[in-house]
């Protein structure tokens, strides 16, 4: 039994994302590996999910005799490389806390404030908090280069992850950091740091698609001007989960969600700064797509608006189920959003809707470059 | 120059599809043509909308020296194979009806209704009629073989398409003919067929992603126990531009829509009855979704609601446009929606948003396995 272990996670797990951020998911191979075997975690017991019976539910529907199989069309290879198991998530049930905070001119008081802000969410039990994108700083391509940090060099070189760092290991809280702008060499990225409850950093997410968007008369941003896009998705395994990471434009992509998915997330957090014109349109739409399409929670953690700033957010942070359905929401304000997830309606929604066994493999597929790569 | 015409047709777009159904779009390989070179028509000079300055203002975004170029990113690479240009349609600006129709156990009846709704929405004007899935009886795995006809063979074992033909001749109309349980050898599909002004089948797509469902206590349906499945996508240019097609449950696969955009599709129709518990909480939302994450049209049409019909349709047929904006729509009674559609929004939301450019073809690759195969 060992060494078929041992064989999946080099053959398969392990070698699907070794080009992955040295901090990624594989420093915790044991979060992969219960997916595989009929284990009740006692998280599961205590809360009265039950992913193996749910799982029992799943094998029915991937029977012969089942009408719902439909292996002929391959649809294991509607992903290149083929999607990974669900993992079993460290924890079923737990409360969720979006931070839709002010953000001012004032550096210092914006990190005071987010510490507060992610207090006040751990201390309404939240055992996962999201901040927003560009939260210590204006967002305008004037003030990136002024507000960005060297995440890497830490310390006094990044005061806002400093912050983020110590009230997650303070707390025992996974945080995922929203995004602040990193200075990295010459170079300018839109950065997410996600914190494990031991207050390191597990991952850092540098938004891939930069928003550079032109409706004229409406919204005019070109983020390239001053920003470089990252070069990798990422997933990060936390002590809430399997989680993928977008920032704001990112969310457009819906490439990057079925990657994550097909990864294995549980939730994807997209913290984002739509603006009066793109977030009517398509905010909630957005979220409730990738949620629904891809049959996992999407939670989204966005600036609270301000009407005098030269980029007004939208606001409206909001944490979306896994049939598309919005949870729990805010308007514009400051707020902070705490809500629960319970990752055992993944597995129910994907029974109800098996689309993971209907993907026709043999006329469309889905390639993962970099883990493809890593193979 | 002919014969670089030629070596077009034959290298790229010919052979791209030359596995497609034999009535598909390279019947018509003028129609093809015209997106490459920079001609106006006559039908978009009578409206207005003038692509030539729209692709213009394209080339501005993709020259070296504007920011939103991305190239390193090989965009072109997120399709493969890469996407076709989106052709200059035939028409620019037309009147679409969609015929939300009551259903009956009467055959006869169905296809007299049937014909008198698209008299009437080519009345109003229309110029293209969408009809509901499953428009000529009952939607039930026991009927679906009462039901069904054999559309090769036509005439008196077709007589609903032999209707749809004689009055799409008659009337000069494009006709999304809904769909239909289409019986070929022993095998029975869900099928739409699609007619020329002419009154000629131009496309027949028989439903891919077939409708099993398990959703205990609300809805429970397994449309395999009767039909198989189609082998292939969709894709039709007709008078009113290229037209991908999908049946209900397909709109649920994204990969499926996306493949039309990247075949340059302009409106993707789905006929389609979902019920009371999917049509809340998902029929607007994945239209919506479809429309705005491919920059192009999505009409929709269901039957009427019928609540004492064993299967209950949700109705709510809808026109959505490239911004994921709802156009027109309907409750749940008969109706018949006429509604503009301007494909000149098409390229201009494109240019808005161009995530065509900015995709990450170094990042993921969605592969359509019929073009790849016919290269």
């Amino acid at each position: 039994m060992k060494s078929a272990i041992s064989s999946l996670i080099s053959s398969r797990n392990f070698n699907l994302h070794r080009s992955s951020l040295s901090f990624s998911i594989f420093r915790r191979p044991s979060l992969l590996l219960p997916s595989q075997f009929p284990v009740i975690s006692t998280d599961d017991k205590a809360t009265g999910a039950n992913f193996t019976s749910l799982r029992r539910k799943c094998r029915f529907h991937s029977t012969k005799s089942s009408p719902i199989m439909a292996s002929s069309f391959n649809p294991e290879q509607a992903r290149s490389p083929p999607a990974v198991p669900l993992p079993i998530p460290p924890v079923t049930k737990f409360k969720i806390g979006l931070c839709q905070l002010t953000v001012t001119p004032d550096k210092q008081r914006n990190i005071e404030h987010a510490r507060k802000a992610i207090e006040e969410a751990v201390g309404k039990g939240a055992q996962l908090v999201v901040l927003p994108e560009i939260w210590n700083g204006p967002y305008s391509n004037d003030s990136f280069p002024v507000y960005a940090e060297d995440i890497e060099a830490g310390g006094d070189a990044s005061p806002s992850t400093a912050m983020l760092s110590e009230v997650s290991r303070r707390l025992k809280v996974t945080i995922v950091g929203g995004s602040i702008a990193e200075r990295s060499g010459d170079k300018l990225y839109n950065a997410c740091c996600i914190f494990g409850t031991d207050g390191k950093l597990k991952a850092k997410h540098r938004k891939i698609h930069l928003f550079d968007i032109d409706i004229p008369g409406k919204i005019t941003f070109i983020e390239s001007k001053t920003l470089t896009a990252g070069q990798t998705p990422t997933v990060v395994d936390t002590e809430v989960g399997r989680i993928g990471i977008g920032i704001c434009y990112d969310i457009r992509f819906q490439e990057l969600a079925m990657i994550y998915a097909a990864r294995g997330a549980h939730l994807i957090c997209y913290p984002g700064a739509f603006n009066m014109t793109t977030g009517p349109l398509h905010w909630e739409l957005l979220q409730r797509a990738r949620a629904a399409d891809n049959q996992l929670y999407v939670a989204t953690c966005s600036p609270a608006r301000d009407v005098g700033a030269g980029y007004v957010a939208w606001g409206h942070s909001t944490l979306v189920g896994p049939f598309g359905e919005v949870l729990a929401t805010t308007e514009h304000d400051e707020a902070i959003i705490i809500a629960e997830i319970d990752y055992s309606l993944i597995e129910l929604r994907r029974t109800n809707l098996p689309l993971l066994k209907q993907k026709r493999g043999d006329l469309y597929q889905l390639v993962d470059v970099e883990r493809l790569k890593s193979e």
